[in-house]
């Protein structure tokens, strides 16, 4: 059996070149830059990875480089959610031959389904996907998986390992584990939601999936190495610290990840073009960034 | 200047066969019935047509076999929305060379974009598009696009000509009419609520694009001729039998468009097996949508 | 039996002294005014009229003056809610001795009820009191009272003889006047959102009680004219600048009813302090505010 | 200077008899109960202790009889919240003279306000107050107060000590901590979301206010030393029980807060009939609130 997810993965975004196509070599050296950097994943294709702005060719492309240029490093846990489930298990197929440990698969989205349709597109997955399956939750974006529905999956489905939770909802962490461990305690709980994985591992969480991981890689291993190690005040403190950076990189003045890509930019990465059209000149105060990245990593 | 848009236009499903791909004989036979029942035009790849849980091959075929069975008979409005701007120009190329009247665009969805943002996207398709561009606002699904950003675009894009609005708020179908139309007398506005179809037409609109016309196409047609004609009596009648077909077909208790669908198998047409898995029987009460059918038809 | 209540309702402000205490002849000068320029009735203790912000005896002392000051010219609906229904039946009967045509009780508000609990509540006050009563339905503040709860409502207590909805929400009217016409046909149908009153009118509504008919009763009352007149293209642009003032005094960028307030004091009365303290200079437009006015009474 | 409000207030809901009039002995009896289980103080007058069923007198004798009984032993937290500024602090005055150790004050409710009316409202109230004022968030029934607001609050206001957070927003309350801890570390942070106790106090609050509290009192009293001890483990599986029974008292199939009232009841207190009628037998599960009851106590 393998083994459980676990720690931190990068929900990486995906360089383009100045064509507005993926930029292979800046995508091998960013990936390099944060395994070296500690890392204990990585998840393309997730929201902070843009996966809805790319064709599903591209969608594959990107999978591809990365797992070459992991070489088996770190686990891979790679979007899958295509347009429909054929096209989704299609993925699973190809993501289970490059070596991925798993896939991550986002509740249906643009129609907002009820609880029934979303265990159904779970279960159809989970029943003919080759490589194991993680749930990814996020309801600002896609219809909710509520708790009934993950335990429903974690009780039928053994494909189902994981869920990525980026609900920001606490209680419905603690919910979630509460349902499911019992039944499966081999199941995996990622936070999706950077300020609190210091909390969420002290309630029961195994990890989390950290857009904040793209930018400080270093910063979010070493909370979770504290928190792990019990060392609470340190972690408290750097955890504050980078609760202000995700709310300078994340926040509704400007439009999710613009904040993120900013951040990576900052770091030495050219994330070139973005897919969604801008008007004006771009919100983000650089400098701020800048301040709150250098505050988290010193 | 091409005709304004008017009337009632209808967003519709796309047969498939056992093995679940677009079953072509099905859905000429289908778009031949719409046509012969008295729709004003024709809307495919909209959200009752599923457009998400097709790839982009299958949305581009889908409207290849509507233009060719259409024979120009009624304007289509071709749902246009792909992966990034990129894309749905090549859509939109493609579905100028076939013929369509215009393109439909919904707003940027998955993403929750703010009103910077929503403008600048449908301005660069704008600018680019060889054929006319309607909005499609749908804030129950998709980023909202507010009342200033309807205008500015407007003011500074010829190339878009109307609104779809599925919003179902009423007043806010006021306060576009009254910012735009000083500015842009030829630009359409298109309800997609159908139970608002007669007041929303007595308040200025021009037509709508309704679910409820892929089942009752003649219903919907005489509701807007009734209503245009100043027979308000009869109208408002046919709009209240409207509303009880409306809430039986689209509710909460199942998935959108379930219950459409049900409506369209009703009229005598095979659409075949969803894209999205179901669990357990349908909750839909085939008896009573019948009933509803029939109250509106006779 | 008594007339069904009809027309334009007032949901008047409450004027107060220097001193913050109830400004009995101002606000008798307001009502004699209001009258005169040909509202259908008075709606005291509304939530234009700021209810909440008065004590149980400045609510009671509201009525007492209106009633005195009306003469029985004509129908006071007065705003019955109390901390609970003991003290709202205390209300009822008060405003029954007065000679009120009947009460409004907007549903439980604060804690958010649903259907069972807002129809017991309902059931209860209908029991016992000697008046009718009037529900009000106003989502965006109090427990929403659902189409079902209405519809029992309506058939369980001959007592509730109208509702008064501020949901905004056509449909919602819509199905409620399908609901229950039916089986009450004596039920009245009101509007509280002040731009649809023309609409609502042709689907079938009896009238409205509109926080701009405080401001402007003759506009209100011209448009209740015209529209039952079937001068339908008056009504409708005098209809789309009542649109215009309603967002100029009702908008997000200040607080509900700070607008109002500033429209009837344009109109010539003095309001006194507000109840709700203010920091900093208001961001009403009182030229732009004055200028909606005019345009809507010339 | 007064000590920090610190450690687990009682939310108490009040005891009637049959006629529907507060039952002191009962009240009495009850209070005692709850300080001789370990809460640190009292918390009349809030959501739980239904404050706006009573009236202004009503709730003025619940914290004369709460303050006698009491005679000094824990901190009193008293409810202010009334009409208007100048009846709030009115009820201020009093129970400053009746020795509480501060008041907790609601944001406005009802009317939902932005955040320059929040600010001003708890200005003017802690401009005249003679007591400690606590402000109270809590979004789901009453005008948020956003971080910027309580940055302010605290800055410029002396007597503003506290907050009661109710939210259930972890990031939330993590932000303000973040925003006023630096320049008012006296000022307290009390979590009013019972399931999240534990969490809050490891990242810097300083204790809840919890409806939990008024059923078991000895659990939350527990969760809270075990915490602070640093006896995590045994903290968490408390918490996780904690959850279960919260889920069971608090759940949106019955009205807050009826399955508090059901849970005070079995431990033995004669709460009386609610001020809010029923329709139908109440949906509450007694024996399976009893067995979370039982499972969080052992």
């Amino acid at each position: 059996m393998a083994e459980k997810l676990r720690g931190v993965f990068t929900p990486n975004m995906v360089p383009l070149d100045d064509r507005g196509e993926i930029n292979e070599s800046e995508l091998r050296r960013y990936i390099d830059w944060l395994i070296e950097r500690g890392v204990h994943g990585l998840y393309p294709n997730g929201s902070t990875g843009e996966f809805t702005r790319f064709t599903a060719e591209e969608r594959r492309r990107t999978i591809e480089i990365i797992a070459d240029q992991n070489r088996g490093r770190v686990p891979i846990l790679a979007g899958a959610a295509e347009a429909n489930v054929r096209e989704s298990l299609r993925a699973c197929e190809h993501y289970h031959r490059l070596g991925c440990r798993a896939v991550a698969v986002v509740s249906p989205f643009y129609y907002k389904l009820g609880p029934a349709a979303v265990y159904a597109y779970f279960r159809e997955i989970a029943r003919n996907s080759p490589i194991d399956v993680t749930l990814y939750n996020i309801p600002m974006f896609a219809s909710p998986i509520d708790v009934a529905t993950v335990q429903r999956l974690a009780e039928d489905c053994p494909r189902v390992v994981a869920i990525k939770d980026s609900s920001g909802d606490f209680t419905h962490m603690m919910r979630m584990i509460q349902a499911v461990r019992p039944v499966r305690p081999d199941f995996a709980f990622l936070t999706g939601w950077d300020p609190m994985l210091m909390p969420s591992l002290l309630m029961g969480c195994d990890g989390g999936t950290h857009a904040v991981a793209g930018v400080a890689p270093e910063a979010m291993r070493r909370i979770f190495d504290l928190t792990t190690a019990g060392e609470l005040s340190t972690a408290s403190d750097l955890q504050y610290k980078l609760l202000t950076l995700f709310d300078t990189m994340i926040n509704p003045s400007f439009d999710f990840p613009a904040g993120v890509r900013a951040g990576v930019e900052l770091r030495g990465f050219r994330l070139g073009p973005s897919r969604q059209p801008q008007s004006g000149p771009t919100p983000i105060d650089g400098a701020k960034l800048s301040a709150a990245i250098d505050a988290l990593l010193k």
